[in-house]
C-alpha cells in the first residue's frame, strides 16, 4: 500500500502525451498546442487609419480638398496631391502617399474643404502593415491552451487548421451482476448502475468526448474478454468496481491475464483504498472502486491529472487553495482522507456523510478537502487543503 | 455614458431566466435545475450488506453451517434458520430474516462451518432499506448546477429525466465591408473576420452550442433585415461592430428602428466604451465594438453574466480575485480599464501590448485586470482586483 503522492508520481511517469494532429481552428477550444504558429502574413496587411477623420499628407498646409473616401475594406491607390486629403474611417485603407490622419473632431469641414484646427503629428493614427505581427512572427508558443482569444487571433491571421495533442479515447468498463441500466425495471437485490453515465460525464467536463461504455458480469472469461478489446482499442481503461477482495472481484486477475503491467495497487486513503494503476503498451488503466463516491473522487485526484498529461496540459492537477476549517477534526485512521465539503472564500465545511456508497453528499459538495494521513488533530479555524471541483 | 457597475446592474436587471425544459440526465451536465427532484425509490433499494462476510440471526451462537451465497445482485428469501448462515458479499441482498454481517477477517472457516473469532454487534454490517435515501425524500433542491455527482446520484435512483432552464440560442451578427472569410484569398484593403469564431468558441467554452453566425455589409438595409430576422428567432443577439460613431457605423440605427429598447448605450472605460445593450421582447441585444479584444473583453465582462442569467446560474459573474500588482500604475483616463494579465498564485503583471485591436495579448493572457477608474496612482504590490480567465 502506498501513499497519495506516491501514487501521483506513478501517474505522471507513466502518463504520456497523446499523437499529434492537425485540427480546425474552429474546432480546437481547449486543446494543446503541439507546434509553435509562426504568421503567415503581416497583421495589420496594409496601412490602416486608426480614426474615423481625413488622410493628407503632412506639410505646412492646414486645409485641403477632400477628393475621395475611403471606408473600411476599400482599396484604391490613386494619386492624391500634396493639397487634397480623403474622408477615411477606422481600419481603412491609407493609399501609399498619404502619411497621416487627423481625426475628425480636429476639423471642419465646409463643402469639399477640410480644415485642420488641431495639426497632429506626421504618421499620427496610422497604424503600420505589420505592426502587430509582421509575416514569420511567432503567434503562439508550442504547448499553448487555446482559449477563445487564441482561436480569434489564429481566424484573423487566416490560419484555419493547427497541430494539436489528441484527446484520449476512454473505455468505461462497468462491472456487476447487481447493476441494471438506468430505464428499466429494477429486479429484486439490484441496483441501479450510475458510474458509467458519471464518469462519462466526468470527462466530458474535461472535454473528452471519444467515450463508450462497456458492461460486463462478474464473471472471469467476460471480464477479460472485453478487457482485451479495450486495450487494444483505447487510450485509457477505466474500471469501474470488481477490484477489492471479494471472491468476485475478477478485474485485477483479467487484467494482469491481459498482459497489463502492475504500477500500484491501493493506496492508504478513504474513499478509494483498491485502486489498481496499470498500463499495457501506451495504453493505461485505472480500476476503480465502485462505491459511486469512491469512484468519482478516485476521478478527480488520479484519472483528471493523467488525462491532462495525455492532452497536453503542463498544470495536470485540480487547482488547490487554503481554507479555514470551521469544525475541529481528528483524523486517527492513518489514511489520507478526502471529505465531501462546502468553501467559501474564507472557509470550508465538512459535509455530513461521507458514505463512499452514495453520491448525495458529493452531489451538494463544491470541494474535495485534503486531510493527510499523517497529521491526527486539526484545529477550528486551522488552514486545510481544498480542492475545488467548481 | 455609465460606469461599469450601473452596466451590470442594468444588465442584471433586464437579463431572465430562459424557459424550462425536460432533458434527459445524461444530457444535463451544466445544467441548472428548474424543479426539485424527489426520490422515485428507496436507496439502497433492499436490506443490504456493506461487507464480505457472512450474515446470520444474532444470538448466542458463534458457529453456523454456510448454506448458500448471496452475491451482489441475488436475490432469494429462502429461510435461513438460526444456526444456518450464509456467504454474502459487499451490496448483496439480506434475507429478511437475518440481521447481522460479519465481516470474512473475523472468521474462521473449516468445510461448510463458519465460526465468529471476533462477535459484531446485532444489525452491524447491514445497511438499511431507504438508509440513503428514503422514496419521495429531496434529491435536489431547485436550482442545483448540474455535476458528474449529481449526474451520477441522479442516475442510481433510476432517474432518467429532470426539469432544467433551456440554454439560449445565440445570433453573432457580423458587420463591416472589410471583412473576408476566414480560408478565402484576402483582397487588398481587407481583413479576415475573426470575432465570430472567437465569440462562438467563447459560447462553447460556457456550454452554449445552440449558436448561428451572420455576416452583413456596412448598409442600413441589410443590417435592418438581418437583425429583424435575428430578433424574432434568438433569445441572445451579438452584434459586432458597427456601432462607434462614423458615418459607416449602421448597427445602433438598425437596431432602434426594429423596436430595440436601448438599455444603455457607452460606458465609461477602456477597452469596449461603445458597448450597447438593448432588448426587444424577450430577446437581449449586446452590440459589441468590433475591435477583437474589446469585443472579448466585452463579453466576459457583459455579456457572460446575461448568459449565467438565462440559464438560471446564481452566481453570474466570472470570479474576482485579489493580487498584488508587480508594477506601479497610474490611470489618468479617468476610465475603467480592463486590461490583459498574467496572474500566479501570489502576483498579477500588466501585459505589454494592450491595443483593442489585436489579439496577441489576449491569448497569452490569463486574466483581465481591473482597474476602476475613480482611482489614479496605484503602488507597486498594491492588491488590485483580478478576473481569472482559465
Amino acid at each position: 500500500m502506498i501513499q497519495v503522492d506516491q501514487a501521483l508520481s506513478i501517474i505522471a511517469e507513466n502518463s504520456c502525451k497523446m499523437p499529434i494532429r492537425k485540427i480546425k481552428v474552429t474546432k480546437s477550444l481547449g486543446f494543446i498546442l503541439a507546434e509553435a504558429i509562426y504568421s503567415p502574413m503581416d497583421m495589420p496587411p496594409f496601412r490602416q487609419s486608426a480614426m474615423d477623420g481625413y488622410a493628407f499628407t503632412h506639410s505646412e498646409l492646414q486645409q485641403f480638398n477632400v477628393v475621395s473616401t475611403s471606408q473600411a475594406g476599400d482599396f484604391s491607390n490613386k494619386k492624391i496631391k500634396q493639397d487634397q486629403a480623403i474622408r477615411i474611417f477606422t481600419g481603412a485603407y491609407v493609399p501609399d502617399n498619404l502619411d497621416t490622419v487627423v481625426m475628425q473632431e480636429h476639423t471642419t469641414v465646409k463643402n469639399k474643404t477640410v480644415e485642420i484646427t488641431k495639426m497632429p503629428a506626421r504618421f499620427a493614427n496610422v497604424r503600420n502593415k505589420g505592426e502587430q505581427i509582421k509575416e514569420n512572427e511567432l503567434v503562439l508558443e508550442n504547448n499553448t491552451v487555446i482559449t477563445p482569444a487564441a482561436i480569434g487571433f489564429l481566424a484573423c491571421l487566416g490560419i484555419t487548421e493547427i497541430t494539436v495533442y489528441a484527446k484520449p479515447k476512454v473505455a468505461i468498463v462497468v462491472t456487476g451482476n447487481e447493476l441494471v441500466k438506468v430505464g428499466k425495471k429494477l429486479p429484486e437485490g439490484k441496483i441501479y448502475e450510475s458510474n458509467s453515465i458519471m464518469l462519462e460525464s466526468a470527462l466530458q467536463g474535461i472535454g473528452i468526448k471519444k467515450t463508450e461504455i462497456f458492461r460486463v458480469k462478474d464473471n472471469l472469461k467476460a471480464t477479460k474478454r472485453v478487457l482485451k478489446s479495450c486495450l487494444s482499442t483505447f487510450d485509457v481503461v477505466l474500471v469501474s468496481g470488481g477490484i477489492s477482495v471479494g471472491d468476485y472481484d475478477f478485474v485485477k486477475e483479467a487484467l494482469l491475464s491481459n498482459g497489463v503491467e502492475e504500477l500500484f495497487y491501493k493506496i492508504n486513503q478513504k474513499p478509494g483504498k483498491p485502486l489498481f494503476f496499470g498500463k499495457k503498451d501506451k495504453t493505461i488503466v485505472f480500476a476503480l472502486p465502485g462505491n459511486p463516491a469512491s469512484t468519482l473522487t478516485s476521478f478527480y485526484i488520479y484519472v483528471y491529472p493523467a488525462l491532462k498529461i495525455n492532452m497536453g496540459f503542463e498544470v495536470i492537477h485540480l487547482p488547490k487553495i487554503k481554507r479555514k476549517i470551521n469544525t475541529q477534526f481528528e483524523n486517527t485512521s492513518g489514511k489520507t482522507l478526502f471529505l465531501k465539503g462546502l468553501y467559501d472564500d474564507k472557509k470550508v465545511t465538512i459535509l455530513e456523510s461521507q458514505s463512499s456508497a452514495m453520491l448525495n453528499t458529493f452531489a451538494v459538495a463544491n470541494a474535495l478537502i485534503y486531510l493527510p494521513y499523517d497529521v491526527v488533530n486539526i484545529e477550528k479555524d486551522q488552514e486545510v487543503m481544498v480542492v475545488p471541483l467548481n
